[in-house]
Order: C-alpha cells, then sequence, then structure tokens
C-alpha cells in the first residue's frame, strides 16, 4: 500500500476501505506516514467527503491507536453525554448528579481544555477541596458505590486524533464534517461509553452556525456510533445565546446547584431533562422519554438529585456546604451592573463574543499555559425575548479589576435591544437516532 | 498574514493577492512555511484551481525564489522550446542547429533527468568528446559566435518549484494544470528566455492524455506567459505514438542527423518545422511563419542546418566525423529484428510502454542513481496506419544483452495490427496564442 495513491484514491472521490484507514492511521500515528500526506488527505477528505462506513472504520482507527478506557467493573450501561460546545453551557454540572439520582452510572472523564470558561474539572475545582486526582480503582469504587464520580483524562487515549487535530487546526481543514464526526466520537468510544447522548448545539455561539450542518454533523455522529455498536442519539439545541445565565467557573456552578434546586434557569432545566431522559431510558432504567422525564423532575421536586450532588462532591473531598451556602464559592472582587442604554426586547445576544468577554475576564483560557480566575465571569439577567427598560442592569460583571472597560464595551456590543416585541428562540430542534 | 488563513481562503474558492503567493512561496522556500501547509494548499488549489492572474503570480514567486540566468550578453532575442515529454522526442537535437542555421541565438540550458530515454544533454554526450562543462562566459561567447551552445543545469533554479514539486509528487496532488503550468513557465523564465515555444504532447505517450486537458494546460502556459512579458506560443502535438523511429540516446542522435540531412522521419521533420518556424517569428527573423518555414526548408536543403550541426559539436568538444559516419556512435552488440505476427494495418503503438520498453533495456534512467547506456533502444520500421506483412520486422531492438525477452514482450503488448486499414493520426491539433 502505498500512502500516495490512497490520497489520490480520496482524492478522486473513491472509498477508503476499513484497511486502508488503518493503514493510514497507525502509520501516522507510528510516524511512518509524515504530516504533509495526511493534511493532503484532509484536504481531499474536506473536499470529497467520506461514506458512513469510512467515517465508522476511521473512527475506531483512531480509537485503536492508543489507550481504551474499561469501565466493564461498572455495573450497567455506561451512558456518557457530550456536548460539542457552547457559552455557559452548565449541563453537565446539573446532567452527572441528576441522571445518577435515579440510577444511572455516571463514570465521566473530563478535562480543562481552551474556551471561554475552563472545563468540568475547573468548574467543579471551584469548590473548596474538590479534586479529580484519584486512581482508576478509586474511580470505579465511587461510581459503583455512590452512582457517579468525575476524573481526569488519564492513558493516552486517542493519539491518532490528538495529532489529527493538531494538523487540522493550521492546515483549514478543521470544518470537515466527517473528520469532526470522527474525532468526536472516537474520543467518547475510547472513554468507555456503552451509549452516548449528544448535545449538538446550534448557532451564533456553537461550532456549527447553520442548522443545515448541524443537522448533517449530528446524524453522522448518530451513524458512527451505532455502526459501531454504541447506541447513540443527537439532540440538537439553541445555542445562539448562551445557555442558562452564567458564564464563568464558580458563577456556572452556583446555577448548576440552583437548577438542581428546582431554581435554575427554564432553558438549562430543561435542556438538561431532555438529554437526561435520553441517557435514562438509553441506560434501561426507564421505558420510554416520559416515564424517564417524570423520575427526573421527581428526583429534583424531592431534593434527591441535590443529595446526590453533595455525595459527589464529598466523595472527591469537595465542601458540601457550598450548596446550601453558594457564597463560599470563590467571589469577584467588583460586582459590576450593566445598564440598559434604552428600553425595548432583547433580541440578540452574540453567544460567541459573550463567551470571549468572559474569557477576556480571565474565566477561561486562551492558551493551553493560561491561568484561569475561578471567581470571575458574567450574569445575564435579562435572554431573548425579554422586555427590559433604560437603566435596568442587563447583566452583572463579576471582575477582579475595578475597572474592565474593553469587557464593557464588548457586552454592549453583544447584545441587540429592539422597540419591536421579539419572541423567545426555540430551544430543541430535534432529536437524531431516536 | 497567517498560512492557515490563505489555505483557507484558497479551500474556499478565493484568490490569492501577489503578496500572498510571494509569502507562501518565500516562506515555502527559506522554510518557515512547513511541508504539511503547503501540501494542503495543493490539495486546495488541485480542487479549486487559481485565476489566470494567480498562476502568473505564482510563476513569478517560484523564479525570484533562486537564481536566474542572465542572456542580456546574448544578441538577439532569445527563444526557447520546451516539450511536455514523450517518447522518441528528438525534437530539440534537431531545432536547435536548425534555427541557428536562420540566425536565431539557441542558449540552451538542459538537463539529465529521468525517463524513457537520457536527457539532451545524455544524447548529446554519445557523440564523442562532446562536453557541457563549459563556464557561462564560454557559453555566452559560444552563442554569439557560433549561434548555439548547450550548458548544463548551473546555479540554484527556482528552488521552490524543486521543493514543491517534490511535495506534489508524494501527496497525489501532482495533476493540477495551475501547478503544472507554473511549474515548466517558472524554469523556462528563470533560465533566461525572452519568448517561448512550448511543444505540448498529447496522448498515450504524453503526460497529458486527453485533449481537452491538453488544451488547458497549453492555454494555462501559454497565458503565464504572455502575462509576465514573455511571447509564449504552444503547438499541440501528437503523443499517441512514439515521435519519429527512434527511441534510446544515440540512435536519436543518428536521427537527428538524419533529419538535418533532409532524410529523417516525416512526423520529426514536420514538427521541427512548425515549432522551428515559431521561433523564427517570435526572435524576430522572418514576418511570417510560411517566410519562416521557407527558410529552415532551404537551410536544410543547402546543408547549413547540418553544418550548424557539427559546428556546434565542434566547439564543445565533439568528434563530427559522426555526422558522415553515424557507425562511430555507440552501437549495442545486438540487433534484434521483431517480425509481425500477422499480416495486417498498425492501428496503435502504446507510447508509453514502449518507452518503458526502452527503459529496461537500459536507455533511461528509473532513479537519479541509474546509469544510462546510451547505445540501446528500439528502431520502428512502422508506424500506425503502416501495412505491415506477417515476417516483416516491426522494429529492431539495439540491447548489449543478448535475450531481452521481457522487452520483445513488452513490444508485443504494445503494439495493435488490424485487419481494416487505418489512417495516420493526425501530427499537430492546433497552436495557441498565435
Amino acid at each position: 500500500m502505498r500512502t500516495v495513491d490512497l490520497i489520490a484514491k480520496k482524492r478522486d472521490g473513491g472509498e477508503l476501505s476499513r484497511s486502508e484507514i488503518e493503514y493510514l492511521i497507525q502509520g501516522y500515528t507510528d510516524g511512518s506516514i509524515p504530516d504533509y500526506q495526511i493534511s493532503a488527505l484532509a484536504m481531499a477528505i474536506y473536499f470529497r467527503g467520506m461514506t458512513a462506513q469510512e467515517r465508522a472504520d476511521l473512527t475506531m482507527a483512531m480509537v485503536e491507536s492508543g489507550d481504551q478506557i474499561d469501565l466493564s467493573a461498572i455495573a450497567g450501561v455506561k451512558v456518557d453525554k457530550h456536548s460539542t460546545g457552547g457559552v455557559g453551557d452548565t449541563t453537565t454540572l446539573v446532567l452527572a448528579p441528576l441522571v445518577a439520582s435515579v440510577g444511572v452510572p455516571v463514570a465521566k472523564m473530563s478535562g480543562r481544555g481552551l474556551g471561554h470558561t475552563g472545563g468540568t474539572i475547573d468548574k467543579l475545582e471551584s469548590i473548596s477541596g474538590f479534586h479529580v486526582e484519584i486512581g482508576n480503582d478509586q474511580f470505579v469504587d465511587l461510581v459503583n458505590r455512590n452512582g457517579v464520580a468525575v476524573i481526569g483524562q488519564s492513558g493516552d487515549l486517542t493519539p491518532a486524533d490528538k495529532k489529527l487535530y493538531s494538523l487540522r487546526d493550521v492546515t483549514a481543514t478543521v470544518d470537515s464534517i466527517p473528520l469532526i464526526a470522527s474525532s468526536i466520537m472516537s474520543k467518547k468510544i475510547a472513554s468507555g461509553a456503552n451509549a452516548i447522548v449528544l448535545d449538538v448545539k446550534t448557532g451564533d455561539g456553537a461550532f456549527m452556525k447553520e442548522m443545515e450542518d448541524t443537522r448533517k454533523l449530528a446524524a453522522a455522529m448518530v451513524d458512527i456510533g451505532n455502526r459501531v455498536g454504541r447506541r447513540t442519539i443527537a439532540i440538537i439545541s439553541d445555542m445562539s445565546q448562551p445557555l442558562g445565565y452564567a458564564i464563568g467557573n464558580a458563577l456556572e456552578v452556583k446555577e448548576a446547584i440552583d437548577t438542581l434546586n428546582g431554581q435554575g434557569p427554564a432553558d438549562l432545566y430543561e435542556l438538561s431533562l431532555t438529554l437526561g431522559s435520553h441517557m435514562v431510558v438509553l441506560a434501561g432504567k426507564a421505558k420510554t422519554e416520559a416515564e424517564a422525564r417524570e423520575m427526573l423532575e421527581q428526583s429534583v421536586r424531592s431534593g434527591r438529585a441535590l443529595d446526590k450532588f453533595k455525595t459527589f462532591i464529598s466523595a472527591q473531598g469537595g465542601d458540601t456546604a457550598v450548596v446550601d451556602r453558594p457564597e463560599l464559592l470563590p467571589a469577584a472582587s467588583y460586582r459590576i451592573d450593566v445598564p440598559a442604554r434604552e428600553d425595548g426586547y432583547i433580541s440578540a445576544i452574540a453567544a460567541e463574543q459573550l463567551g470571549t468577554a468572559a474569557m477576556m475576564l480571565g474565566a477561561g483560557r486562551a492558551t493551553k499555559e493560561s491561568a484561569i480566575d475561578l471567581a470571575v465571569g458574567i450574569v445575564l439577567h435579562k435572554k431573548v425575548g425579554d422586555r427590559v427598560a433604560k437603566g435596568e442592569p442587563l447583566a452583572t460583571i463579576h471582575s477582579n479589576r475595578e475597572r474592565p472597560d474593553e469587557v464593557l464595551e464588548s457586552f454592549y456590543e453583544s447584545i441587540a435591544i429592539s422597540k419591536q416585541q421579539v419572541n423567545k428562540p426555540q430551544l430543541i430542534f430535534g432529536v437524531i437516532g431516536d
């Protein structure tokens, strides 16, 4: 097999066989196939796409390029949730204890990563004492005992994907649906999931801005999962504005606690119930979504969901006092209300720009080396469709600088106010793979 | 300027500006832009093409990446001829003395290269004593004195093109008309040509097998030349069968001598007159092609063309006795006639396969390290359209091995004989840029 012939085959619209894809991925991982051949291949894939079988084969070749987490010591169906990423997305913090509280085992491997705010682990670390430095045995033991645990990424998972992603990032081949879908699915599968619920975001603050692309990506991922024996469902949800009100690490932890308490933002709660009920059904803990949703709502109403959160936090060293007294979470020195400059209705909140404003405050990492300020962020008081009077606060900026003027400027730029009444945007656009 | 943004621009069908192309080529040449970005760019160009202005800018950026030959010390318009390559293409050996004999200065820089037979320099070195190890001053002096000289490639011409070509070769991005056209034209322009006549071959033995692609390539090259101030014309000529009868180094020298003597193959002579008359017109030595052709034919009839060949050979140390006694050229130990196995008409001669057969005899280089046997090769006795009787020799194989069985086998496979009468193929399909 010659790499150049395989590039030409893809370039000419041919379908690569399983063994050809394995040859390419193994060779790329072990260094025998150089970057410059794989970047040309990636660009050919950008133009020619991949068949469903090629996407599945690519995913599994990347899974097999490194370590795979074995969760078989955990009883039950391990259902993982993955979000394609957005601004103020607090669902993981809500979902983990919520579905665990109805008997779905949650063995979450998570990361820190780059972005507008930190990763799930960063957020949880705003709780004093909480840590993810636990061994694999302890991790499995905690899930079996409490139903939920979070661990940092360990082992060398999907090295082919890491290498390929870095290459795509500098060769303008990121925006390829088969490559995105295979990348995401390979990581989920290598992490040991038996079934997967995907939250595929669409709109300004999402990776996919257009509905057509979002649906294609969701369908590609669902198809890969089902082809390789992992039952997979995708929810398409709105990211035209931030989810919930809070953008920031400790601020989102507080919002998650509020939501588990039945007092969180409606959109965050609704999306958590939708994703959660699919997880419960896939885990075999309910027959229908309606039944599952009822179980989850009941768990919130009864306080079991919040209790599960406390158990989870406590088991990993965290101070559960924050659950009842969120003021114990890291707090910023300055809280700056941002008043509306006119009367009207909020017609748009540019989620991506708002996320960048939060990053400018220090809530997220621009580079791997950046330090995160867990306290800072933005809490919205209004969402799209809400009425606002001149002078009324649109949001509160939590800052450790007294005058974060450029953040205020950016904030105002991201908000549009209309004189006409505006409808609230649809939250959930569909389910793929149900 | 970020390379990844320029790749994305091309990927999305945008037009790269002159300064963007210069940035990419300079960066690639000096190593600051890595192979993997340029291979992704090349694949994007494969799919998106390049505008006429981009092709011209790429060509000049590659010209400016290295040394450029200054031929200004040679009086007159320096017209270079370039063939896109074929099997048994002896035109350079004929054209150089032929056009020089009517006053067109020929300052030829040539190479050895890979292929079915050697390059022009290899062929000329079958003449005892001939050498191209002359200094630049002597080269210029010889052209000014005799009207013609050949020198080996010196200096670091178009290093960007060399690097890019090597990369394209292993990334399935060779077959891109804008990249091929820019590569060829950059080398010609860096070699100091004021005007260029292109012989663009089409058919089985050519790089371009299909007429539509051939015309596109020819048009692209002509457009580049004229945009950068080098008057350029392309002749599209047949390479569905070998040109002339001889394939091999010394064998082609003999055929060139025959042609300069007015006794060569009709197709080789006709193509030489066509290319030559365009060169003469571009050099300003005749007003019309008809006038130029008459001058060239007259030069052959009068013996001036052959005399010019002798002067040229002699000035570079060659033994001119071979001109009158071609048996002094290197000769193979075995001459093996290959008889027709049936009666009929030659309906096809697979040029590329025949070229490979000649290479198997030792006439060409498969790799840079291969040694060439100047004596060996194949001389056809029949061309497409010719009648042949069973047992009559189709060709003579000149071999230094007694039984080159695999070459014979390959030879027979390359020849098709039909019972029906077959027309001789058209030789010249058009002129672009006239």
